[in-house]
């Protein structure tokens, strides 16, 4: 989920509970300053997409979207983390790696900060992510804590982006498994649309998203990365003040993933809810005014969708997917 | 050298100016925020030293110098970047990671900061490292700019960590390097006496050093690490306001040091200036005055050696070791 308030550092306290999977964003106040907050997230990764440019702007706007799921829109600093391969010849290196770095800082560019400085080093794989920091007030920042009965919940970006990079890969490598699923009657045009849509969709910002939940009052978010959809709806679910389950209803899923899916059987989890997205979209909590409001500026400002997929009840602190949920192809 | 200060944030200014090899340190002015910076960097690399804890502790203590550097005491947030090697059993990783990540807790700890967060992944070769940060004031900050003729230069750890490591390497193999050595006079206890003395200066803060360059009015410094105690002199000289020349005529080295680099020939270009240090000290341009005040209390309060090893003169802005330097066993 990626975020934690931390009381005035006291290092006595018991460092286990800040630091571990899940936890990737954190608010620090700052002693001796009124209503001053360090919110900070680190990401970084190995390359989903061939394409070192678009690549690049994936990390980056994968860091700054667990600044974005609390609220906090404006980012003061990027450090950007980045591993060169030692198996790359040099020619590789001088054209792969300015792509990268100039896709990451264009990304950053587009959030309105700089990227002023990162460490760069030599690695088997080729890595690369980010540190993004802001400083900001309590007013700026949407604790995930806030949900109630009767919110529904809205997705930003639809499902699927890591079915979609495995097509891919298969229907490059032209092997088995690219065969099963042509046999299936999933074509090469539609794989290289999915794959296409995927890479713009996790290269695309959660900015305006983040503006709009204080806009449109959103009382928890989360964005939806590597645990899938059910993991963070869960985490999320588990956060909030009031008893609540999320209850996920409708699952939008790029456009011929969901058969991909079923054709390689359990692999993707992705009906199931845990499918690993990267860089996926904003999924907040919100009244059903709210939602409404979110997804027409959302349509207005960037002529993208967002998807209202259930609901928040009273419950335990869970979340979970209906018998038959509406799949919507986005 | 691991410094500058950005403009207020304008994402159109160049940022090849922000990023490249060197700049490891960054302070961003905070927009709509009286006398508010936030001070970062951030450093990772791979393993130096076989004891996880040490490791994570030289790693924490690595990161947190380049704040030091400039005077930055207070670190606010700590985050911890962590890559798993795959070919580690499982065994080895539950043994090995607790304790490396409780080396670098105990290091922030002791630096007044929680790790709240980090990124852990799997990657062929183990990588830790960390981002610290730090929301301060101009006053805070010594910009590394101020050194006048007449300075002294003053260091706070010895030089030698990287011939230390790989000597104790050599040793540990007992291959043709360690013959050489030890057929020229190095002996067994001499080289893990070097290497202990190495992994517990790599794992000292430079926090201490900071806080009395604040204290005795230091007028610039850096950390003392990749490019060697003359590249990182030279890159301080050069970053000055007045037209200085920084002049090293002493070399403090770990005992023992300077004959295994000359027996390895150019190897390590130590006493030339360049040999890399890991978590070096701090080298700070400072009155004769204040550089005796800091020599003594650093002595007073770690019971750790300081060394006047240059001048600073009026020149063109570079560093250069005279003829002949005075070479100290440290």
């Amino acid at each position: 989920m990626g975020l934690q308030v931390a009381a005035p550092p006291s290092p006595s306290e018991d460092p286990a509970l800040r630091l571990g999977i899940g936890m990737d964003a954190s608010v620090t106040p700052i002693p001796n300053r009124t209503d001053t907050y360090l919110a900070q997230t680190t990401d970084f990764f190995y390359p989903l997409v061939d394409d070192p440019y678009l690549q690049g702007r994936i990390a980056c706007a994968n860091v700054l979207s667990d600044l974005y799921a609390m609220g906090v829109v404006a980012c003061h600093n990027m450090l950007m983390l980045l591993a060169v391969s030692k198996e790359m010849t040099d020619l590789e290196r001088d054209i792969v790696v300015p792509l990268m770095m100039q896709g990451f800082q264009d990304a950053a560019q587009e959030a309105g900060c700089l990227v002023t400085g990162g460490q760069t080093v030599v690695n088997p794989w080729v890595t690369i992510g980010g540190v993004a920091s802001s400083v900001c007030g309590r007013s700026d920042i949407i604790m995930p804590e806030g949900a109630k009965p009767g919110d529904v919940l809205l997705l930003t970006k639809p499902l699927g982006t890591q079915v979609a990079v495995n097509a891919h890969q298969w229907l490059e490598d032209e092997g088995e498994k690219w065969q099963k699923i042509e046999s299936r009657g999933s074509s090469r045009d539609e794989v290289t649309a999915a794959f296409r849509a995927a890479t713009l969709s996790m290269a695309r910002l959660n900015l305006t998203g983040a503006r709009l939940m204080h806009k449109h009052g959103a009382r928890a978010a989360t964005d939806v990365t590597g645990f899938g959809i059910l993991g963070h709806a869960n985490n999320l679910a588990k956060n909030q003040k009031e008893q609540v389950d999320m209850v996920l209803d409708t699952l939008p899923v790029i456009k011929g993933m969901v058969g991909i899916a079923k054709t390689m059987g359990n692999m993707f989890q992705l009906l199931q809810g845990y499918s690993a997205e990267t860089s996926g979209g904003l999924l907040m909590a919100i009244s059903p005014e709210g939602a409404e409001a979110v997804k027409e500026e959302l349509w207005k400002l960037e002529g993208e969708k967002a998807w209202v997929i259930g609901t928040v009840q009273a419950g335990t602190g869970t979340a979970r997917i209906v018998d038959s949920p509406t799949i919507l192809e986005a």
